[in-house]
Order: structure tokens, then sequence, then C-alpha cells
């Protein structure tokens, strides 16, 4: 890579994307629904929340390691499912791989990839598959044997996604697909036509299917994250019918617009689910004392979407490296100064709201 | 019509609308009262609720469908009575009602209207007929009978008119009327000149009626709908005397600048009419989701107002049909995120108050 | 007068004036001490209420006339002690006062006042005289001499000026007084300069003097008002020694940056006062329904200083009485809209917090 | 000095430093860490309290004097430690000692300082020495003895400096040191290079350190104040770790950008030393009100930073005593105002919360 300085936070990475990639391509990735209010609820949930340092204890050796799902990872940030990743570089997610797995961390492969699932594995990242229930059920057993194939370590099931979410910034910017976009995972089995428009596809997800099939998909041999959870409530059937781990997630703002913060919520997910199953989080997260805030709160790990896609964006692997190697950094300083020394010691005692 | 893209939202209706009218025609719509303080917390009131989807529910069909005093409309939404839509299209009243009966609702119709009750009835549209109550008690009697013999099938009675509330945009804008604005439901009888300012209508509204006029008004044998409604002792009185259903309105921020917001006085008003009569807001509505959180606060429809109005300024029928039907289309796509298949399943269960 | 049109409301004199001044000029009668804080509090502290109109009641006469200290005035608004009024009209306070009789309310007349008590009073206005108490007693004893020979109705001892407040954006702006600035009641007896600075009278004001000097002050046979109290305590001990009236202000935000909103402390005066004395406001208070707010949450009447300042200097008398007729006929629509036809009948009853 | 007009205030200063320095200089000074949230917070805390001012009481003379740590000092502001003073002034913290001295204060003399202990203390200023805990002891050692040999009058111990924060506005600006910048204190001890990056020196700090070695400072024979404090415990054990004094500090918003505002949390802090050490308090301290407002709620005094700083980069040691002597004829003003003489006057119950 060229001499560009090293990135300094989350938000320049933005910058850097904004500057790389056309207004209707950046807007696409970008946009919330509606008038960006969830969006902007993710972001200022963080700021609600102050964190009180200890001082003067043992801070010598910083360790942010953890483990999701029983499998390690060297800091408590994950990659999100993000479809279409072609749009922003040529290799796709094959590309995105390469840098997560340089970061050590894991990647959810979307099946909205254009790439498929056995090439992105063939990467050797540490991967998690993500699926839709469609209509069709075969297209969804389909799915699951092919990520069983690859070596998929789980299944994460968005079920915030029973229709595709208006973002009327992205209308407004009149993105448009390259005829080069492709989704091998059901493309082929859906009968999309190459070089259509793939978000055809979300007329073809399920509408009218229930918890009975998150049953049958725990019971696929792989363990079963769900992902889109906002309500206590579904928290508890998504344990009941046996995830092992569920995602509070508002699908980054880009579904309801009248959602809440999925900050906010954390605290009746976990309660509900009692420890039964791992509570991950998504949206907002840009800075390293963000992912302890949501730590604190209860979450075990967090999953981190738009600022790695803007690394994959601006620099290709390197970029995705980049963007979560600063945030370990965070992390790193965040922990120094709080004066914990592992993410045992991040809990709820050292937050305290801000004052207003 | 042209080329011209579908309409993405609402919002984008105002700007449309503000590119076709020159300025002071569009201040004399868009303006609140004074500082516009009640204007913004219409608005601002919505942003305050989130709504917390539920998963996985069954949500192949989704009905958007109810009834106001038993009519069944297709979706929540009426067109409120809004006066002299000649200064925006050359055929005012009638052209909107085109639009409104294309989208399948209900429309207000004014007294203030530039076109005459008996020729907007002529469109075929369901109709409600708005009236004041006239200082002249034979005024107000002959817009009763011609409501009733154009078949309008409500009287809405509006309460909060004894003036007409100052709009400071409005004047330093400098609006006039033109010559041919004309208001022939009453401005004959009330001897209003031909091209003469319809404000003056304002000085001939009765400033010592009471109570007891609305429920002489009760018995003309149209249903009774009292629109103006903040307080919840007032909306106990409209029920005793004979109201089928109040409407909760600021006057869309003209009237009073320090009136509350309307979705915040609603559920107090809901309690006091205690399910006596209906009841439906207006104020600020402006998205698919405002629309449900006034449902889930015990609203049973509402009126979008200005939305309308700018759609027959842009576009005529099309326009107004235009506006509707992208606001029912985001009810639907609200109710299939949340996982609600009707409106029976809106309620405050699924409303949280934004963290702060 | 020109042809120029009549004025919108209180906001647009200051911008008539900020046209009509020299910038240093505006900015030494607008500024508030320090950071403006005060200023911005006053205000912001009558957005925070919402009023609830009561629907149907007979409106078809509004008297918003009352009394203060037992004088009648048409409408409960009254004129506080501005100084150096020759700063923005060569007539200064003499101008002032026909603007303010031809309103029919009034005029608090400074001691700081270009124009004598005396010339003043030859105008007509009703007239109540503002005083400082000096570390020189003559001079206190010799102002209340000049009050009472000169007819004033009342005493108004200003007590929170021990120090004049610095305020920056006056400081920054450059303004120096002219050389025509005198000031008749106190300048000889001080031996104030002619064409000095009439600052340098707040040097010799009494900081050690204490509420004795009120009870005797109350003696001296004229009803006393004491302005500028803002704690309860405060308020106790005014009418413990004597005051007739107190005025609840923070010197426009001119004198104690962090001081609190008077509205904000209205209640917990009006509670302390408990009816033994009549309880007023100023700051902040630029509308009709700020006003009324004012009155329901307890004082009497209020003041309305710098908007008549304004008035003033952009339209002479002509311009004084144009800024309280729009603020009086504001009221009056108000009160119309909100079913009230008496100031009897605004009480705390028809305010709500906004909601947040 | 030259005829530059006298200082308004504390914010001028800032903007004179930033005409005087070049824009990576006053950042690298300017900066907070991260987004500047903490930096901000300071700043907002001191907002949301109003102080209620009290008549008529004898404020004829103003007494601002107090003592810390037994040391009378004429107003409760002292320069805390600020590293590196020559980037801004070629004579460093010698000027900012004269200055600091002409006021009359206190300076808390920074161990990254360009000029020695000695020299700083040969201006004759009132003096405390501040250090950080080095992994090699010996370091810390040789500083105390360097303070003591310099007639420092008290040691202070910084705890929120395990890493040095990074401050991104400065990063991006591309801050970098001149070949003349030592650190006389610990440089050659360090073997750190002359014109190497200071900032190595954080490298070096203790990590592994905790309370027992401020147990052992605490013997060193000279008062020990902790600086850094913000957890309410974290004071208990410093007290009980022999503290003479505490100082509640996030290090002006340049460490943990999450950190709560200063004053937040600085009643608690007071409740958990209650009364066995006098408390401190840095972080968006600009005004005298805030000064009087940190006293109000325990604080014994307050530091004062980058006001300071900014002072010696436009006008060395006149800005100096320019900067502090307007907070202090603030302070003087502020307590006119607030009928309070002495600073034993000032108290919680001229406190209230800023209506919201």
């Amino acid at each position: 890579m060229s001499a560009r300085p090293s990135l300094v936070n989350l938000e320049e990475a933005e910058a850097r994307a904004a500057a790389a990639l056309g207004g209707p391509t950046f807007d696409f990735v970008a946009a919330g629904a509606g008038d960006e209010v969830a969006l902007g609820r993710n972001r200022a949930a963080f700021r609600r929340w102050c964190m009180v340092p200890r001082a003067l204890r043992d801070v010598s050796e910083i360790d942010t390691g953890t483990t999701v799902l029983g499998q390690p990872i060297p800091f408590p940030v994950l990659v999100p499912p993000m479809g279409l990743q072609r749009i922003v570089h040529p290799k796709g997610e094959c590309e995105m791989a390469r840098g997560v797995a340089a970061a050590g961390t894991i990647m959810c492969v979307s099946t909205v990839s254009t790439r498929s699932p056995a090439e992105i594995a063939a990467t050797g990242v540490e991967r998690w598959f993500q699926l839709y229930l469609f209509e069709d059920r075969a297209i969804t057993d389909d799915l699951v044997a092919q990520a069983r194939d690859a070596g998929y370590g789980a299944l994460v099931l968005t079920v915030d996604g029973a229709v595709i979410g208006r973002r009327d910034r992205a209308i407004r910017s009149g993105f448009a697909f390259g005829p080069d976009i492709r989704i091998p995972s059901v493309g082929p089995a859906l009968g999309l036509p190459e070089g259509g428009d793939p978000i055809a596809l979300g007329g073809m997800l399920a509408r009218s299917t229930t918890w009975e099939a998150v049953g049958r998909l725990a019971e696929a041999g792989l363990p079963l994250v769900v992902k889109g959870i906002l309500d206590a409530e579904d928290a508890r059937l998504a344990v009941e019918h046996g995830a092992a781990a569920v995602i509070v997630s508002n699908h980054g703002g880009r579904q309801l617009d009248a959602a809440p913060a999925t900050l906010d919520v954390l605290p009746a997910v976990v309660e509900a689910v009692d420890g039964r199953a791992e509570v991950l989080l998504d949206g907002g997260v840009r800075r390293g004392t963000d992912v302890l805030t949501a730590l604190a709160l209860g979450a075990r790990a967090v999953l981190v979407g738009r600022p790695v896609y803007w690394g994959l964006a601006y620099g290709g692997a390197a970029g995705v490296r980049e963007v979560l190697d600063v945030l370990r950094a965070e992390i790193v300083e965040a922990m120094t100064l709080l004066g914990r020394r592992s993410l045992a010691e991040i809990g709820p005692e050292m937050l305290i709201k801000e004052a207003r």
C-alpha cells in the first residue's frame, strides 16, 4: 500500500470510503431507513453512558480476548453479515475475509454474498454463515448444507428481514447494480437472472414462517445464532427454540426507522436470556469505549459493520484489517485507562449515566 | 404525468410543492402560528417514541383496513378539512377529491372551499363536511342542509377557530388572494364580496356559542365529529353533547402557538372518552410509523393535511393519490417489520419511550 | 409615520432596531452578562410550558385589564426601568413616556434616565420611579423627594445592582457614550462630570446597606416595589420590610450570568409571598402567550423591556406604542383561543409541561 | 506590552492563542481524547447549575482568599501541571512561573517540563511538583529529591496516566516537536535522546504499580496530592494511603473520552473523602461562576489549565497573569452579585439545577 498515513479512527474510514466510492454506492451502504432516526439513535445511545476509571491497578498486561460460542477470539468484535461486497471491491467477500482473518476474528458471511460460501471459506477465515428463511424451504436447506460442507462454525439466522426496508437516501441517490453482481449461494436456485437486481431476492423470503422453523434449523448440526432481536420476549423464544446466541440488532438502522437503539434494549434482552445463551449486539459501535459499554451492559461481544465495509472500500484486506486493528487498539487503551486487565473485569459497576 | 420519478416520502412532496408554488403561496399553507413552536412540537412528539418489532410472526398478509364511524377505509388515514384549494390548483377541491377517491379514503370538505359542497360531492369521493358555528345561526343551518342534500357522511365541527390565528411567516411573505377565490358554501349568504379576502369570514364566526349548540348539531341527522380538542374535559363534553368522534388537533400548529403536541395529549383524551366515541388525531403525521404510533396510543385513525395539499399543488389528483399511496405503503412496510398483520394488533405494548 | 408595514411581532422590533442603530449601541442594549446564559434561559423557560385551550366558551368579549398596586391598567404589561434612553432617541425617556402613555400602561422611570423625573412626569404618563440605594443616603432621600414631587405612583427599588454586571458582548463591541448623555436625577448631586461615563455611577451605589434601608424607604409615603428578587427567602424579607410588590427579575440576564430563569423561580416566590404583596416578573417575555404563562404561574403582571426599547429606537413614541399594541393584541388572541374571557380565568390548570 | 485591549474573558484567551500559534501547536494543546466528548462534558456540567443571588447583604468587602494544604492563596484557583511549555513560549515554564507568581497563586510544575525544577523554583513562584510513578523506582525517588531540594510545597501524583490518551485532533493536525524540547527532570535519567519525541516517556511509566506506592510517596516528607480521581472508592483509597488532597480530574478530557464530567462526580468524591483531605477539581472551569459552582459542591479550590496556557502563548508572563486576574475579577463580581462576602458563605444552598 502507499504511504497513506495510518487510520486515526473509524470515522476516518468512512471519510476515506466516501472519497474512494461514487456517491450512489456510498449512499447505498451508508443509508438508514426513512429519516435515519434509528441510525442516529444507535450512535446517541453510547454517548449517554460514562465510564469511571479506577486508578493504580496493575494494567501491565491487558487481555482483550474472549470466546463466542466457545470459539476464542482475540478481542470482542466480530464482522456481521453484509451483502454484495463486490460493489466496493472487485474481489468482494474473499478480500474482506482475508482482512478479517488477518485481524484474527470471525466473519459472518451473508447469503447475499457475491462470492460463494466455498470460495470465502477457502481463504481460511473463521466464519459463520448468515441465512434467511426462504418461502421455498429447500432453498434454506441447501444453504445449510453449503455452510456445513464449507466448514462454517455457526448459522446466523436473520429475523428482521421479512421485507427489505426502504432507505430513502439510497433511493434518492439512484444507486444501480452493475452487471457483474451475482449471488452464488442462492441466485441459481432462485432463478435470479444474471446481472439482475439482487434485491429481487427480498420477494422470495418467507413471510409466514414462525418460530417452529427456528427449532428445525437449530437441529441442523451447527450452533444457531438469531440476529435481529429487539424484544425481550423474542429473545426468550429464540432461546427456547434452540438459539445458542442472539444478536441485538436493528439491522444498522436500515429496516424499521422507529426501532429503538440496540444499546437501549440490550439490558432487557440480557435479563430475558438469563445466561442461557450468549448475547451479542450491533449498531453504532465506532469506538473501543463503545465496545466496552456494550460489554458492561451484558453483551458478550459486538459486531461492527459499516466501518469494516469502508475499510474494504478504501483499502481492501489491508483496510479491513486496519479498521479492526484500530478498534482493538482503542479497546486496549480504554481498558488500560479504566484499570481493567481483562474483559471479566468489565461490568455495570463502571458505568454511570451521563448527567443531564 | 411526465416521467417524474415516484415520490420517495412525504417530505419530498413539500419540496416539490415549494418548487411549484410561489413563496407567498407556499408560506401561506406551510406557516404555523407565531414562532411555529406548536408546529415543531407536533413533529417532535412522534420522534420520542420507539416501536419494538416482533420477529417471525406470519406477515404474509397485511391488512391495513379499519372503519371510522362505521365506514370502511382501506388504511387509517383521512384527509382533513383544508380551505381555499384553488390557490394551489385551478380545479381546487374537486381535483383534490378525485385524488382522495383514487386512494380510497375519506375527504373532509372545508366550509371555506372554493368549490361548492355539491360540486365536490359530484366527484364521488367519500366525504364529510366541515363547518363552523356562525354568529348567524341560519348560516350554520344552511350549511348542514347543503351537506345533507349532497350526501355527506358526517359533520365535522371545528371548535378551535374562535379567531383565525396569526401566522407570522405568512404575513411576512405577503400572500394575497387572487380575484378568483370564492367560497360558494357561505360566501353569498354572508355577503362576502367576490374577489375579496375570504379571511373576512373569520369575523363572522360565533364567539359566544357554547356546548349547547353542539347538542343541537348532533341532532341534525348526521354523525357529528368535533375537531380541535386538546383538553380531556372538552373531550368528555363533546361526547356528552352527542359527538360520535373527536379529532385531537391543534389546527396543524396554526392557531395557538403555545398549544401542546397533539400526540402528547392523545392518551388523556382517549382515557376521557373511554370508548364512547372514536378518537382521531391530526398534526405532524408524516410517516407510516407515525400513523401506527398514534394508533398504538389509542387513535382510531389520523388525518394528514399539508402533505396532501402539497400533492395537489405539484401533481393534482395524481399527486394527492401518490402522497396517500406512499403513506399507505409505509404503513404496510412498518406493520410487516413490526410483525403485526392487522390494526387490531397495534397497541401500546409495542411502544417504548426513546431513551434520553 | 411612513408607509412602513405594521409590526408583525416583537422579534421584528429587534431587527428594526438593529438596522436603525449602530452595532455598538445595539449591542450595548441587547447584551447579557458573560456568555449570555441567563439571557437564553429566560426565553427557554417559556418554551417549556404548553397551554391547553378550552373549546366553545363564550369569548365574545375579552377583558385584558387588571390592576397593579390598585392602579388599573388595560393589559398586564408594564415598562420596566431602562436607563440612558437618549442613546437611541434624541428625546430619550420623554419620547418613551409618550409611547407608553399612548398604550395606556405604566412606565418605570430609571434613576439613570437622561431626562429629569420632572420632565418625564410632564408627559402625563402613568409612572413609577426606580432608584438604587446610594452609599450617600442623602442622594437616595433626594431621589424619593423628586419622585414624590413629580407625582410618581410608586418607588421601585433595584436590589440586584450592587455592581454593574460585565456584558462581554458590549465590551467587545466598543460602545462609548456620547458627550450629551447626562443623568439629571443624580448626576449633579454625585458630581458626575458632564459627558463622562454614566456607568461611573455604579461605583457610588451602596454595598453595605441591608434590609433595614428597605424598611425606611417603605415609610417614605409611596408604595414600594422591590425589583431583582430570585430567592424565596428574599421575597419574604421584602414583604416583611414593607414591600407592596416584588419583581422577579435577573435584570434581563445582564447581571449574574449563572442566575436562573425568572419564570423558573416564580412559583417559589409566589408561594413565599403568599398573597401579602403582588408579584411581577420580567425577563424574556416576547409573546402574548408568555405573558399569560407568567400570570398562570402566579404573576400579577409582567414587564417587557428590550422590545420597547427597540420600539423607541426604530420609531420613537409610535414605535413604543406599536410594540405594546402588538403584545396586547397577542394577549387578546391567545385568551380568545384559550377560551378565557378575563385574567381571572388564567390559572395553572391551563398549563402543562412540554413533553420531553 | 502593546496597546492590546485588555482581555474580556477566558474564551478570548483561546482565540488570541489560536492566532499566535500555528494550527498544529494549538491543536496539540487544545485537543481532547477521541471525539472530545469528555472535553464537552466538562463544560456542559457547569451550565446545568444556576446560582441564586441573595439581595441586600453587605458586600462592601469581598474576600476571595482561602488556603490549600494550609497555604494561603488570594483566590481559589491554582495552575495545574501542564507539560512542554516551550512549545508555546521560548522561556517555557519559567515564564509561566513569573505570571503565576504575579497573580499570587500556586503553580503545579509538571515532570514533563522543559525547564528544570530548580530553574522554575528560582523564579520564586509558589510551587508544587507533579510526578508520575515510573517503572524504574529510582527515577521516581530522584524526582522527589529534586522537588524537596528545590523547595516545592507538595507532591502531585498523577494517577490517570497509565498510558497517554490518543488525541485524534492533534494526530490529524500533525504536530511535531522541535529539536529544542528537552525534559530536564527525567530526560537524562531515562536516556531520552535530545530532540526526540518526549512522548516516548509515556512508555516508561509504571503500569503495575498500585496503591502501596502511594503510601510510600506519602511518607516522602511533602504533602501528597493525588490527581486524576473520578471514582469515590479511589478517593477513599487515596486518603487511606496518606493523600492530603485529591484532585477530581479527567485530565482535561485528554485521556478516557468516555469519562464523566468532573463536576458531575465531585459530590460523590467529597462525600467519600468526608473531610479527611481537601478536594480540588479541574476540567472546564472558564468563568468565575464556574469556580464558585465547584466550591458550592464541595471543592476547596479549582485548577485552570488551558486558559493559562493560552495566556502564556499570547502574552508570556503578562498573559498568564491577565488570564488569572480576569478570572479573579469574575469571582469578585459573582460573589458581590450573589451577596456572599467570603468563600465560607459559598455552599450548596445557593445552587439550583437548571430547569429542563
